[in-house]
């Protein structure tokens, strides 16, 4: 019999009414034949929450700790969730990351998923009991539990999906799918019915909320098939195909969609001495610290001095440019930082093999007389640094002009 | 080098700043050179917010999803307390129950604990930290989290000392110690210094709040040495001195306190036949609900007809007085019930051997004209069920003729 993997998030469990409502939804999909896994986060803002404790009793909370005390909030979850099911009549049992064969390794509080060894979940689905699966946890060599980090539900549900072979993953949310631009900047934008990976994982990258882009890669690279739908309605939402290869997917002549992001800061190290090791010397210690950068763009000649830019969130952004100027200095140059940037950008596999889509993207901000600080470019999607207070402007524009309204998607 | 077992409730660690003053208490702990191991309860009244959202998704909560539910309370104390710990510079790490070695067997929600094997703690212990227990918890032959019933964080920490062998268990409440009676009532009741295990573990029976009775017999089991303190002062509380023969406590000649229940409801089963087999038949269906019946009277001539009578707490009476109808119909017999009573009991090894306290006990009550429903006597305590309304005067009037509040307990 075939299995489907459900994700519920944070807000679609909030309440023991909402628990209820999710309980519904999972005895219907049961009536279809089909055996289920759920996936389930913390209840609303219950991570939030125990952050905030920890951050009352400790000024630096150890990440261990943190993921003790964070693996609890889905703990709680799932087992409201078999408790709802019950009460329907539909057999049902809970598992936490460790109970469900999540085997991690990392470090706390960024775990990554080494194996998975479904047994436990197996046995359960042929005893004809629903499965309902602690999301964004697991356990490590020490027999600890390790979170795999914020967005790490998504994961857990498209890794089960593929370790199980499920005939789909769906990602219940609060939205209905994806769309070709945020509905709440540009109400013009269309929900796309079907999308493939590598596009759906580039737009979450750059700015898409809805799933978190390593969750899209995992399921890319074992072929899950995601489906993402509101929790709230039965509209289809958005089906992601998986896989590098598309043959199933018409190839569209344009682009996917326009995709943001608000919290963007940069940090610029002008005029370094550069060398073999430069680059690794500046951006080592960052990721030493935890720091993800996303942009990176260098602007030098060889053995002469040059300029080192990269982005990072603005969360980040003090100790970034702190770490940033004791390289500098070391190099004999200075650090500029810009704190309130944001990212546009512009996503699509039909953007292959067709260069003029980054000059029409760079005239139609230049019309609006936006400017760009940064850009990267990538096969599939080109990415302007802009200031934040002109993301929005941006990404109403660029959908108008690459006509996203008007075409059927 | 010694180790030292402290025991934390739910009111001691109820917010982030009693958090905090624990972990300075357990810093202070560790200075004189001890070990310390700590075990922790829910932070305050999470455990009943965690029941009532179970009964807002579920009618009937299964015991399984109801153990993994409230496991996540202890949980997050004991990460959050070893944070304290970290940001005060004390070295220590928390486990959860199943990651201390904690096995347990029975039913969920009521479990037993069947082993610890604790070279996890040993190995911390080794490197200089503090470690912190999840209370109330285990792991089960299946591999999942079952917890032991509620104070059972007592009964953790007791264990834990006996198995580790520690010098003593300190349990930490809300109250300074053991008085002889509840002085909310008896404004003249005095904190007992020392008390035998055997005299501590009626009078938990028996009513009093301040320490869970299984723990206090596993304690004179394995000869721990409990010290009974408030968290939020430093007098010496009560020390509770193990094992069955005290040689070394003087023998007091008279009884160590009056202890009170207010929680007790009566059910009578009237002229029923009976036979061999018949107390099995009323109280095993009792059991297989898993309601307890504390005192136990049978009245009756043999081959004839007999009254048994028994108490429940009032949360059951509805239940048992429904089992105890089904058996009495089928025995030729009916059933009558009292609802609000409470008990009344006069503790103390002084008491052995002296046959003239049940009998100062009930002129005691009657000259002040309480009626007395039923009476149940061991070695060591009198208990008379008495009207709820009635049940403060007794204790009142039973700790003045029994001079508790002129002599040195």
């Amino acid at each position: 019999m075939g299995i489907v993997v459900q994700k519920y998030g944070g807000s679609s469990v909030a309440t023991a009414e909402h628990i209820k409502a999710v309980a519904g939804r999972v005895g219907r999909a049961r009536e279809s034949g089909l055996d289920i896994v759920v996936v389930v986060s913390a209840m609303g803002k219950t991570t939030d929450r125990l952050l905030r404790l920890a951050d009352e009793v400790s000024r630096e909370p150890s990440p261990r700790e943190i993921d003790q005390l964070l693996a609890t909030g889905e703990e709680q979850s799932v087992a409201l969730l078999a408790m709802a099911l019950h009460d329907r009549g539909v057999p049902a049992v809970s598992l936490t990351g460790p109970q469900a064969g999540f085997r991690i390794t990392g470090r706390y509080g960024s775990g990554v998923i080494s194996e998975i060894q479904p047994k436990r979940i197996h046995e359960y689905l042929g005893e004809g009991q629903a499965v309902i699966v602690a999301g964004f946890q697991g356990m490590n060599a020490l027999g600890d539990v390790m979170t795999l980090g914020r967005g790490g539900s998504d994961t857990t549900a498209v890794a089960l999906a593929a370790a199980l072979e499920a005939e789909r993953c769906e990602i219940y949310t609060d939205v209905d799918g994806i769309y070709t631009a945020d509905p709440r900047i540009v109400p013009e934008a269309r929900r796309i019915p079907v999308i493939s990976s590598e596009e759906m994982a580039e737009m979450s990258w750059r700015g898409a909320k809805v799933m978190h882009p390593r969750a899209v890669e995992l399921g890319a690279l074992y072929g899950v098939e995601i489906h993402v739908r509101s929790s709230f309605d039965e509209t289809p939402g958005t089906i992601i195909k998986g896989g590098k290869h598309l043959e199933h997917l018409e190839t569209r002549e344009t682009v996917a969609g326009i995709v943001h992001d608000l919290d963007v800061s940069r940090i610029t190290l002008n005029d370094i001495k550069t060398g073999p090791g430069t680059m690794s010397r500046i951006f080592t210690p960052l990721a030493e610290r935890g720091i993800s950068v996303d942009v990176i763009v260098e602007n030098g000649v060889p053995g002469g001095a040059a300029d080192v830019a990269f982005t990072v969130t603005r969360g980040n952004f003090a100790e970034a440019r702190k770490l940033a100027e004791e390289v500098a200095s070391s190099l004999g140059g200075e650090v500029e930082g810009e704190e309130d940037l944001g990212k546009v950008s512009v996503v699509g596999t039909g953007m292959l093999n067709r260069p003029g889509y980054a000059a029409k993207m760079f005239a139609s901000l230049g019309e609006a007389g936006i400017p760009i600080r940064m850009v990267s470019t990538s096969e599939i999607q080109v990415t302007c640094v802009v200031p934040t207070d002109r993301v929005e402007e941006a990404v109403r524009r660029l959908h108008k002009d690459f006509e996203l309204e008007e075409r059927d998607v």
